[in-house]
């Protein structure tokens, strides 16, 4: 799988069809909150997405507190967003759909 | 269980027991940095300390990259730390005794 870093307009093309994904850290990552019913629900949520993490052996940064979750992907071998980060998003925008 | 805030002198007799969490926040909160091998041990631990959460109704603020697991406890229904943080964060010293 590709660590090389997203050009430009690369980044643009795909976070176009990741609508709920917005770009930090000057474009280095994107992030999105998810917000749950209760605790359960939000981790029941997050084992699901760290058994794609891990099955990708690519893994978030993620902060939970309560009902919800804030999932930051970054790719650091890349030395920023890659192609790796997008599939994964792509994963996790599936497991709610 | 008790929600009343930690009076100052109690605060330092909890602590001085929890040697491994640091007080932060202005003092109403504590918090430790956990740290493991891989991912896959990192989030098994969670989920143990999801389950003593979802069981005590008290649950953590918690960062989680790779290997490194950051937790921190305030009780927000007290407006600062309480019994219920250092009972959790107990618990949790004990899951890695």
């Amino acid at each position: 799988m590709s660590v090389e870093q997203l050009t430009k307009d690369e980044r643009k093309s795909w976070l176009d069809a990741l609508s709920e994904w917005r770009l930090c850290r000057d474009d280095s990552a994107i992030e999105r909150t998810f917000e749950f019913a209760n605790f359960s629900e939000a981790f029941a949520f997050m084992t699901r997405v760290a058994m794609l993490a891990e099955r990708k052996d690519h893994h978030p940064e993620w902060f939970n507190v309560y009902n919800k979750v804030e999932i930051t992907l970054t790719t650091h071998d890349a030395g920023g967003l890659s192609l790796r980060d997008v599939k994964l998003a792509r994963k996790i925008d599936k497991l709610l759909a």
